[in-house]
């Protein structure tokens, strides 16, 4: 992006310690000085970013249904997954699509990249949207236990209602199914 | 909501270590028995939730600028912030949006609730609008720099296009917001 206009803001990093490496996330806990000159901590979680796909079929968004253990239950998602190390993000999203509801599609265009909790996490979800769509046969990683649904707006609108729809990638993937509906146009392009 | 549809996805937790407990956010490390009766590791952190305000005065969108260290910069995010312990969600709509960006509203209601990052969080944001707002003077906390902005959609837009405006719940708001134009009401209600 351009640069931020009020460097006033700035927060300037004095020092970082690393608290826990794991498989998916670590944890830092990194020491500012704030923009009146005292000092601060800021917790942070580093991720490695993610990728996620809107997928209409037929008049029916492409979703996975999947436990989801720091919610405690099952949820229903647009299919996403974690970039690999040096992955492309537009082939993790054909893959995760594959992978996930085994639909290859042959036409795909990023449409937002945005930080899903910009005040304690750097994760960032790359969204795109998969047109054309092939069926075929899903590949879901080893540990990993996933169901396909496909469902038109006003069923979608039901789960949002439910709550079994309730995160906010897939929530902004249905506004932006509906808003595209309205304007012929997926995206603000 | 309604009972997950299919248990057979369900993981069962075996055990929970806690690896760090912050002020802002807690880790821990929970082993899962999986659906193949496998083991699994889940890496979590627990959040206390949030609350954020899509308000709109004379055709413009109230934002604030603020720096984020995870992100290593300055970002325009509709307000927001964490719930305080205790805190009722609507109240804490209200606080935010004063302290922010000073102005009071005398009519608010809840659009969604939200999880950010279903993945490896349990951060859940109250997403409210909120209506009929009356200008005074900000309040922001101590350690808090914002800086108010208010910009039409097409102004919006433009800080989308450059990464100025760049997370799930501000991009939900503007896509929200954009809808409500097309329709004449905000949400699915």
């Amino acid at each position: 992006m351009t640069k931020s206009p009020n460097p006033q803001l700035d927060e300037t990093t004095i020092s970082s310690e690393q608290i826990f490496k794991g498989k998916v996330i670590s944890l830092q806990v990194d020491t500012v000085e704030l923009p009146n000159g005292t000092q601060g901590k800021r917790e942070i979680i580093r991720h490695p970013g993610a990728v996620a796909v809107l997928a209409v079929r037929e008049g029916k968004l492409l979703l996975v249904n999947q436990y989801r253990q720091a919610m405690g239950r099952c949820e229903l998602e647009i299919p996403a997954g974690k970039l690999e190390v040096g992955e492309d993000p537009m082939e993790a999203a054909q893959r995760e699509l594959k992978e996930e509801t085994g639909y290859d599609c042959s036409k795909i265009r990023l449409l937002h990249s945005f930080y899903t909790s910009p005040g304690f996490a750097d994760e960032i979800i790359h969204l795109y949207l998969a047109e054309d769509l092939i069926e075929g046969a899903s590949s879901p990683d080893e540990d990993e236990f996933v169901e396909v649904h496909e469902a038109d707006l006003a069923e979608v609108k039901k789960y949002v209602a439910d709550g079994w729809i309730a995160d906010a990638k897939t929530l902004l993937a249905v506004y932006m199914w509906e808003l595209a509906m309205n304007t012929g146009q997926f995206g603000h392009a």
